[in-house]
């Protein structure tokens, strides 16, 4: 196997092994507490985690790694893998199949190789930069959208924009269709929105206030597909972005989007 | 079989005829248009409302229908059949599996049986008012909440609230643990919320501007299990109601939640 098939390789077993972890505990009793930032965290986001660093500090010591929970190790390192166990934790917490366990490689702090799995439904989708991205083993391609007016757009929850935000957030909103029922305009969903923008089920996500194991994954995905992710200025997603994130099926509309937004 | 036992198992099958209509055009080619009013409607909503209306017809040709595409049948009827063969129309568009096919039957105004079915995961939720509620054959019961500050809420989208309801939800968002990221709030989801609900995995979930035919069925699943479902003001729930509805898992909360929206 090349390096890029083994890192592939790695990347499809750490999934393997966090679906394990969370499968038993969906919908089950599980612990629960809340972090420094207030924000909710279950013994499955934790359990998941750790089985994935055990992993890749056994067969990959010199490798970096950013996780959600337990942090960075190997900083210095060129290549670093980001992992987020789960995803959408308040949609695995409320027992909607739907939340996704994140992997992504960076190489230099820019993303080459990520992973969304939703081990509930058996879903994965697998992205290369430059190579493609396969849903379950069959590559994908994303939509062509003609026009903002014919675009379905998703985001995960509106508390997840400050006040400034909002207001971008709501002309893109508004440029799909209005803000009433006529748009189509779809809430919550974390980072599954991006897997369904990837398969050409979505056009449009636009997020604020990610954190670098939130989105290191999708770029990948999203892009292995055909379409585009950047920040709110149209800049390319790395290690050093401000978090703030737009996912285009089609590349065609980025440009209508920034313009909607400034 | 009693009548109710003939009742469930009719209610069944057109669940069953829904699913097999809509699976094939999931994530698949279907088409697509604009109600009246402007909201997006599919052949599979079309299709499947068809398909259980054509049962009905033959099968029980003095009880009513109330479907969301085709309208009213046997007005003067005491006993309705509500059917919504797609709550959730945007997400089957975008591919996500939290859709459901809701049936209903009400006697005299007042949903005494309701079935919400998602037919991509083969998850179905069967509650009759008085006797109880099961999903996919098992009964479920609803979830003890001792404080909103514990509740998990959810919505399904906030385009779907005016603003005198906006602000009227965000009280009640506030009073779950706060607006920004530490609240426990998840949005999208339509009935598949409910159903959650019922299996004891949310604890409340407010919305406006719902039709007879999006809550008749979700009032026996959810009072089957142990919850409460009301209006805003903590009426029950009948075929005069507003469309502003609330679910409490955990019926001890609701005068909470009424005196946070108040």
């Amino acid at each position: 196997m090349t390096n890029l098939q083994q890192d592939i390789a790695l990347a499809n077993r750490l999934a393997d092994v966090a679906g394990s972890v969370i499968r038993p505990l969906f919908r089950n009793d599980f612990d629960q507490s809340r972090k420094a930032d207030k924000t909710p965290v279950t013994e499955a986001d934790q359990s998941a985690e750790a089985a994935m660093r055990a992993i890749l500090e056994n067969e990959r010591a010199a490798d970096g790694i950013i996780g959600e929970e337990y942090g960075t190790r190997n900083e210095a390192s060129g290549r670093q893998w980001v992992l987020d166990p789960i995803d959408g934790t308040i949609s695995f917490m409320a027992g909607r199949p739907i939340f996704g366990t994140l992997i992504a490689l960076m190489q230099d702090g820019w993303p080459v190789l990520g992973v969304i799995d939703q081990p509930i439904n058996g879903e994965r989708w697998v992205g290369q930069i430059g190579v493609g991205t396969t849903f379950n083993g069959n590559p994908v391609k994303t939509s062509t959208c003609r026009a903002l007016t014919e675009a379905k757009l998703a985001t995960s929850s509106p508390h997840y924009f400050d006040a400034d935000q909002a207001g971008a957030y709501m002309k893109v909103a508004a440029a799909v269709g209005g803000n009433e029922r006529q748009g189509t305009i779809i809430y919550g969903g974390d980072c599954y929105n991006y897997g369904l923008l990837a398969s050409g089920h979505l056009d449009i996500v636009c997020e604020a206030g990610l954190q670098i194991y939130d989105y290191a994954a999708l770029v990948p995905v999203v892009e292995g597909a055909g379409g585009t992710m950047s920040d709110w200025q149209g800049n390319p997603l790395d290690a050093g972005s401000d978090g703030n994130v737009l996912a285009l099926g089609d590349p065609a509309r980025l440009d209508d989007v920034l313009e909607a937004m400034g």
